[in-house]
């Protein structure tokens, strides 16, 4: 953010009126606060704007609950920093983002870059990145990657292909890697970013609702192997991640269904007024309302961002992030990617792993009906698909990263709303039950 | 290093018989340190010694010259510190030190380990290091993966059987994949240990000299394409790494002399006592003398250690540990893989090097001749082979990771024996006229 000046939320900053940017007027929140900005998470942008201090964004659980059929969209990006010492960066959030050339410029440090991309996406945004990466800046030359689509070409071949692609066009270790897709690509290209040249600087620009609310905080990049989903990879960071929103407005709705089971996910694990918050809008995300997206968004990237600024390489905390996600993969992985979508598979995992902490008498049975609702209310699914065995989830469970000396730890629900925990420690008879309840064999 | 008590120099230590480590006891030194302990680098390790104090090693250019050839084989281990705060790592450096399993034992931590080795090395030593993990440690199980031998294997088909091997075999994060072999073992085990599961324990047994002087400090991993050498990486830093000077009874002599190449190149980049040292021991080195090459390997790991300590991410002066290696590759990657050995292509490019260097007028013609006697003295080429054209190092320097934005930056000698710079900024013509000088077309 060399270039981003920031204003505190009791400032009223100076604009640039040039780039066209001002400020969301409407937001209605329930904190009195009489400018009218969130207490703790918004950061209007300023490019004019002198002031450097730093806002420390904290993400709380217990933040106040936005209305959001109030909100308007702004050019104003808020930002949400993920704070990992030397390895930080911001997320930008909002709508028309790729329209200001100097968001992304002021993260590319050399004269290459590589954008990578796939063959549905491409279409539709490469152009614009093209242009927002060189416009007024003629230094800069951009190559890029058209990918095939699909979770199923997230693999070692299609790897190569990068590599091929930034070794051919003589890119040196100055250069940066630009994911443009979803998180398929996002987790892709950040591998390659990592391993190329042994590490070159990559930035993200998510444009599914699963890439901007998960993937692209955190750093996890990789592939999948023929056995088990991201098996290989690396914790890698990128300079900074832009969601410019309007990349939504393309989005099939089963792909924007799909990205809602991680929002879901994190109201579920530790934040209960957010859940309550969706319960509400749930239909506004359904139709797509802008505003209630930029808040689900921001508020996700919020909650994952403090996670992975306490847990970053995963030794605990951040497995919590992971509710769902065992059932989860062990869906994809026998049912083929491609499929289900991520966020599909992860919906009925959520299902599951909430079903197992009822048996194990850790959460009250409201707590499982109002999983399904939201669930329903999203359109996801609510059970594994009819040809999963319970020997393909434990196959497959068996291999999962969260295996540690041969014992499964689970992410499972206890206590109160937005209360979890990652433990091997639980009644196997439980884990069966649940895998019996759910298979027909 | 957890269970590994430390002496310091100026200390007699108390030593276990029953794990039959016994000092040193005829090193010759130049410093009158009237125990009989070198000032600053051995490190002999005793396992019931409870003293924890950390021993800083800080190698230094000056270190006074040893007389090998009083030395004997001891097999109390020399240790060497690289110092990288919360990733630093002992090497482990004497003979004899496979039949020490506490050296290995103390640096695993889960309960399952997969050596990484190759169809050369494995029927050599593999049983005897399955042995060192497992005797008196029933509850880990080691899991191996033989991989074909030669440089032209370090791709990535053959790292998926790595990870092949460690999916199929349930592997979980807190295994450790131990390197067992020479560069090529290394880096392919290395980056398939960064990249496993996003990251796992990692043990480097090395055993040729190249291996042992350089690819095993530092934490340089990776593997080839066909356009380039080591394009495709990671920095990752190992737990430990054991070098048992014992395996290099069994190395061929052409390896042998290759590993001298990367030895002869830490005197002319930075210690000129050690090169010195070097041309008055080339004899006892080709005579396999042990004392001669325990002395050479200690000092080569302690020079790169403080370099590396210095610039992990080789943002300046790591890059001077690549003199010669930019024509190296050239005529590596023009001349394929498997031709040439490493340091055979290394002592070429460290010809034309300081061949450009006095064309700069930035060195003695008399450093010239010191070079290319000790090489010939090493049985090492002085010249790239005969087909290797202009054309062909202009194409492949051009893809050289240190190419910055366009700018080929080289590794040239300058001042007095032991000096060099890391630069672009040279005379193009000169690196014209040494290219034509030994090149037929």
């Amino acid at each position: 953010m060399a270039a981003a000046a920031t204003t505190t939320t009791t400032t009223t900053a100076s604009y640039s009126t040039k780039h066209n940017l001002s400020l969301p007027t409407n937001h209605r929140l329930n904190n009195n606060n009489s400018l009218g900005f969130h207490s703790l998470r918004i950061r209007p942008l300023s490019l004019t704007c002198s002031r450097s201090a730093k806002l420390s964004v904290k993400a709380s659980a217990a933040t106040p609950v936005m209305e959001t059929s109030k909100f308007s969209s702004s050019a104003a990006p808020t930002i949400v920093d993920v704070d990992l010492g030397d390895r930080s960066y911001p997320i930008y959030i909002g709508s028309g983002l790729l329209n200001q050339p100097d968001l992304l410029q002021r993260h590319i440090h050399g004269k290459r870059v590589l954008v990578v991309t796939n063959t549905t996406v491409a279409p539709l945004y490469l152009d614009k990145v093209i242009s927002a990466l060189t416009v007024g800046n003629p230094n800069v030359t951009v190559d890029s990657v058209i990918l095939p689509d699909g979770e199923k070409y997230k693999d070692m071949d299609t790897l190569m292909k990068v590599f091929d692609k930034a070794i051919e066009s003589r890119l040196d270790r100055r250069c940066t890697f630009v994911a443009l897709g979803g998180g398929v690509i996002g987790d892709m290209c950040g591998y390659a970013a990592a391993s190329f040249l042994r590490g070159v600087n990559f930035i993200q620009i998510p444009t599914t609702v699963m890439a901007q609310v998960d993937s692209s905080v955190g750093g996890k990049t990789g592939i999948n192997h023929r056995l088990g989903k991201n098996l290989i990879g690396a914790f890698y960071q990128p300079q900074c991640v832009l969601i410019d929103t309007d990349t939504l407005n393309t989005l099939p709705d089963r792909e924007l269904a799909s990205g809602l089971a991680e929002v879901i996910k994190y109201g579920l694990i530790r934040d209960a007024p957010f859940f309550e918050w969706q319960e509400k809008n749930m239909h506004a995300l359904m139709a797509r309302d802008p505003d209630a997206f930029a808040y689900a968004i921001k508020r996700s990237c919020e909650n994952k961002a403090e996670v992975v600024s306490q847990d970053e390489k995963e030794s605990g905390l951040r497995a919590t992030l992971n509710l769902g996600h065992t059932f989860g993969h062990a869906i994809e992985t026998s049912y083929g990617y491609g499929h289900w979508l991520h966020g599909e598979a992860v919906a009925a995992g959520t299902v599951m792993a909430v079903d197992m902490s009822y048996r194990l008498g850790w959460i009250d049975e409201s707590i499982v009906e109002r999983v399904d609702n939201i669930l329903k209310q999203a359109k996801l699914p609510t059970s594994p698909p009819e040809m999963m065995t319970v020997d393909m989830f434990k196959s497959v469970m068996a291999v999962d990263k969260k295996v540690a000396d041969g014992l499964l730890r689970l992410i499972l629900l206890k206590g109160p709303l937005g209360s979890c925990v990652f433990t091997g420690d639980y009644d196997r008879k439980a884990l069966d039950e649940t895998l019996h309840a759910f298979c027909k064999s």
